[in-house]
């Protein structure tokens, strides 16, 4: 069999698994965002009646994923693997997630990156015969990821205004060997970038570079330029990030300023809603692209889009023992025809 | 295309890949124990000359993956994906070992069902055609796991006799798409079960009931039975958990008392060397794969082995928040002939 690899770090799917159902839930902040309304549930309080931050994140993944099924037609019977994971240690979110759900799981770690990274061996294991259908889903939650990575809430630190604001919500993609549309066509496999940022409130400045490098890889791996795409976008890059993308794109010899933006720069409106350099976390890049990406699509707006969720692969402890911040991006191809 | 599932859960590998390289690096402990032959490398200090248990980890692994290529005669440019993962928040040292080989890299989390989960995904990626080769591998260290699951090791915590030892160590499996074995030829996926177990020092019995579930699962999709293997071998559920999966085998109609062991209760001499239940961490299942198993099967003792990496998806937080500790494990059938 001739191998489907195009260049160095990048598949082209043979037959292109098709996104039959997705599903978004986002908390009271992201739904007074610019992109409300392309969310499919919003919440009144990110507690969600749970006693903690992180049962409450458990939950709205697993009542997304559970409606995205129900928005397919689908039960867990029909679903052949859940690839799925989110911030907190131990992947607790997804982990609690799959086992209210009952199907076969596989937990993946990609921090920020996971939505791009599960929908990525998620058409692998459809175009290579393995499943018909597959949930590929992933969450994050403010305050879960703030007293995990950072400071108590208790604590009131003032943030920077290189710091991000973490998404409260998830979303869940359901992919299919069989389908109309927006069909997944190629996948670019990021390696890890790191150019030493240890600051953990500067995230974006973390992962750009390894953005950088995924996008240049997936241009010359697939003959595709910028003005190939209708809409390329960063996970949580954020404004810092995403200028940084812009200049060392410039630099590389792309001009991305006509169709790139980012995820973490379009959820929230900046200046009215404080949140800095933008939203963050796994769960920015999986309601923007399961909403609003995937909503657009449909209607006819964008006909290709390149959406690169980007990982800040950030420890704690393993920072305070004076290590730097490792970056990783994986990007892949939504075409809304398979031709 | 036919799917290439086998019952619900189980994929049957068209071109079946290849074992052609493996490695092991072991902790002092573990090179005292029964299996000390079988290790490529042990450690006379577990710090390695590092500052910290966690960079000690890193080190370990990042030496092991080395190794591992330098074995099968390749370089990281011959690779196309690093599938790897650990217990580490974060999966620290999978991450620092990524950012050092410059892999295309897939962040995995299965806490000790991480060999088989990547072994698993990595034969998906071959024979689907995504890949020629790719690198599975998996770490864990004593030190790193017991200050950050349980207890500091300065408090000096009396350990109960059904607490297990978290193996210090790491290992590597290349796959390749060519190769004369031994084969990967079978592969179940299994579904999260919790039985609602909370005590983080009885990890064997949080897990018995996934690996009941995964090998009755097993037996059922591919018609094979306990006799078509000579070794069936799970990956850390120590005394504690391999007579629960005896017992509870016994009640689903299988007698398994002639070919299963546990690579936890095989690693370690519980009474000469005081570890109670035996061995587990990612890293027992993957120093007993690529040290024990694969030697063995290479000299011909064993030629068919169903091994069963088995996770406690256990989260501090989230179990002092009254939760129960959830249990995953994933099989592989690996045959020494490809007929």
């Amino acid at each position: 069999m001739a191998l489907k690899k195009f260049g160095s770090q990048t598949v082209k799917f043979g037959n292109p698994p098709s996104i039959v159902s997705t599903y978004t839930i986002v908390g009271p902040k992201e739904g007074e965002g610019p992109l409300k309304d392309y969310f499919d549930m919003i919440l009144e309080d990110d507690m969600w009646g749970q006693e903690s931050f992180e049962k409450s994140e458990a939950k709205i993944q697993e009542e997304t994923i559970k409606a995205a099924l129900s928005n397919g037609n689908l039960t867990n019977q029909d679903i052949d693997y859940l690839l799925s994971g989110d911030l907190l240690n131990q992947i607790i979110s997804s982990t609690y997630t799959a086992r209210a759900l009952s199907i076969p799981y596989y937990g993946l770690y990609g921090a920020c990156s996971t939505m791009t990274q599960s929908l990525s061996l998620g058409a692998m294991l459809i175009d290579g015969g393995f499943a018909d259908k597959v949930i590929c889903a992933t969450s994050s939650h403010f305050s879960s990821a703030e007293r995990q990575f950072r400071f108590p809430l208790e604590y009131g630190s003032q943030r920077n205004f290189g710091a991000q604001w973490t998404v409260t919500g998830s979303g869940a993609t359901i992919l299919s060997s069989e389908g109309n549309g927006p069909y997944i066509t190629y996948a670019t496999t990021g390696k890890i970038i790191d150019m030493g940022i240890k600051d953990a409130t500067n995230m974006g400045a973390a992962m750009a570079p390894a953005a950088v490098d995924t996008l240049v890889t997936h241009f010359k791996d697939t003959g595709y330029s910028p003005s190939s795409y209708d809409l390329i976008i960063s996970g949580d890059l954020g404004k810092v990030g995403k200028n940084i993308v812009l200049d060392l794109m410039k630099k590389e010899g792309y001009d991305l300023s006509s169709m790139y933006t980012d995820c973490g720069v379009e959820i929230f409106d900046g200046e009215a809603q404080d949140t800095h350099a933008g939203g963050s976390g796994c769960g920015c890049a999986a309601v923007v692209l399961n909403g609003y990406i995937y909503k657009e699509m449909m209607k006819g707006k964008f006909n290709r889009v390149l959406i690169m969720a980007t990982g800040a692969l950030h420890s704690t402890i393993i920072n305070q023992q004076g290590e730097s911040i490792p970056g990783i991006a994986h990007a892949i191809t939504i075409d809304i025809n398979n031709s």
